[in-house]
């Protein structure tokens, strides 16, 4: 009977698509995530002749994405179930026949670059920080700031913990950068840091502080999904040319200080970003020197340390003394090499660092995993 | 050439799932908008039997989404063109062998409810006023404030104009109220809010205010996307029980009043809805009495009204005076009987109100072109 009830209420989801006010029970149900920590998924396709879940449920080993083959069941209706996960936030598609689809029974989907996926949450352990609990919020702020280095006005996305509004108190900042095909949404989105943040601070874990994620592509405005129509157009013209963001973060950090009650120190600031924008802070941190105490890269993309200007810098940069200069990076990423090498470098330049290897490769487990261990280590005095 | 080039980067973007790094030119021409203002749609589905795009391109007739069957051109490619169409935001789904999805070729997605829909802007005429133009920018907050009447922590989305935060001018206040199945994120996204204000604000159409979109479902905390896994479990039990959003709403008026530089005066306090929301505010402008002196009612579902309580209060609420009581709703739309049987009654006890006859039916079309009418109208003295 429940069989039947979900099948005929699917069958009516296809056939109709006005979108207010359908409510029903099946909808509720799928993804299920079962007692075991397995999902339980639930397509209605009844002319597909081949159907499987392709999400990131088996991260371990680097960028591969693990399918699942569903299997029709009633008429039209296909099902499959996973074996136990461990928690975490998982992403996927259907692909039906070819064609790579989001679950229409699942409400929740997350963007990465120019690819959206549904997504469901197993929780416990470190998952729990991803979601919302009963802590006090803080507050994401869309705010557009100008930017004369690249003549424009552009978006970013700035945290600020609960209480600040009604506080006098000046806060540290973290700028916190995404990496390529990722804007000023990502951190916010697929990085949950609203969520990171309001936990650990609520745990007392880390110290109050203002997250700002910028849109790291310079020749954009803000992400290329909130002005509608032909959005990826802006990627063609997209290599970097001068100026470059790198160029145009004394904007950035300009704005910030003007507008938010921030304090002003080196010993106040932290940079940190992932792949590309690992590549940017990696670039940042020494561009504007002892402006940064706090530098993390994540799986980044961490080129050009060869240059004599780039090692003229760093010199400058140890010489300047830190206080905390992270390197994350997975082992089956593909940067991987690249950061050892790097890290040799430094070595031999007695440049101090901090060297956080995980498992996993270039995936947004791992930089939420480096980001809610980055945070309690940054401003304490 | 170009044909067979697009042929094998579509056929890659289906066979590869990794969402970084990849560019190309062919994601980037669709969807197309033409010069003659017609969408030429593309999608990939080689092993599909039938294809089509439906949409709210026609949306005259009310709530009728219109079908353009697909046409198989080269080896696994679909595609079609629309005939011209005005200035609008459009959103669609493919319907590929009975399954609804959306297009992977554009970036753009919208949700309304529970349903994702990919979007395209045809720009021109009042469509310009959705866009992101080059003009000074407000912020939306993404804010969390207490209901002590609920008794959780609720998220809103504030709009505040270009400039607010350097300031100290105290600005007029705009509540502005979803329908069902929306939530707080609804007339940021589908209503492009943040765009119609900074837009109207910067041709000197509307005044400075705030706009305060709060969520009207008050057995959930925030969007059901936000919080993961089972999102729409939230909805099986969610029939409005005591208290509800409408006894609710002073813990938003005092969060926002204690929280934003305001005007705390009924002569600065507006209150307007869609659908539900329309119902929201029809119900909060009287049991709030000398709090709101601009009430707007956008295709309202304004039930009640024979109730002798109700009458009692809208009585009081016209013997107190209001600047404006404006009632809006299409002629396709299933609520405009009960609207016009509404305003029946306000004759039959003389409260006045404007009278604003659209075409159309119940969609995010009027509601968008309902607020761009509704602001300039707004806290004139």
């Amino acid at each position: 009977m429940k069989r039947l009830l979900i099948f005929l209420v699917l069958a009516s989801l296809t056939l109709t698509s006005a979108a207010q006010g359908r409510r029903n029970f099946a909808r509720s149900e799928f993804p299920k995530v079962n007692d075991d920590n397995s999902i339980t998924f639930l397509l209605m396709a009844k002319d597909a002749k081949k159907v499987s879940v392709v999400g990131d449920f088996s991260l371990e080993n680097g960028k591969e994405r693990r399918h699942f083959e569903m299997q029709p069941t009633e008429q039209g209706l296909w099902r499959v179930t996973t074996p136990p996960l461990r928690p975490e936030i998982y992403s996927y598609n259907f692909i039906i026949d070819g064609v790579r689809t989001c679950d229409a029974l699942n409400m929740m989907q997350l963007r990465d670059g120019e690819n959206h996926f549904s997504a469901v949450i197993v929780g416990g352990g470190q998952a729990d920080l991803y979601k919302v609990q009963q802590t006090p919020h803080g507050t994401l702020h869309t705010i557009w700031y100008p930017s004369p280095t690249l003549n424009m006005q552009r978006r970013m996305t700035v945290y600020t913990p609960a209480g600040y509004a009604e506080s006098r108190k000046k806060l540290p900042v973290l700028y916190l950068l995404h990496g390529m095909s990722g804007d000023e949404t990502a951190w916010a989105e697929l990085g949950r840091t609203a969520q990171i943040m309001d936990n650990l601070i609520a745990q007392g874990k880390c110290r109050e502080m203002i997250v700002v994620m910028t849109n790291g592509n310079a020749w954009q405005q803000c992400a290329p999904t909130h002005n509608g129509g032909r959005a990826m157009q802006q990627y063609r013209n997209g290599e970097q040319g001068a100026p470059t963001f790198v160029d145009s973060f004394g904007d950035v950090i300009a704005y910030v200080e003007k507008n938010f009650r921030v304090l002003k120190k080196a010993q106040y600031r932290a940079i940190a970003g992932l792949s590309m924008g690992g590549g940017h802070s990696f670039a940042i941190s020494r561009r504007y020197p002892r402006t940064f105490d706090y530098v993390a890269l994540f799986s980044a993309a961490v080129r050009g340390f060869n240059d004599e200007q780039v090692q003229a810098e760093l010199k400058a940069q140890r010489d300047n003394g830190l206080k905390l200069y992270w390197i994350a990076c997975g082992k089956d990423d593909f940067l991987y090499k690249l950061n050892c090498d790097y890290m040799q470098y430094l070595d031999s330049i007695s440049m101090p660092y901090t060297w956080r290897e995980s498992d996993g490769g270039h995936t947004w487990r791992n930089w939420r995993i480096y980001l809610s261990e980055l945070v309690p280590m940054l401003f304490q005095e």
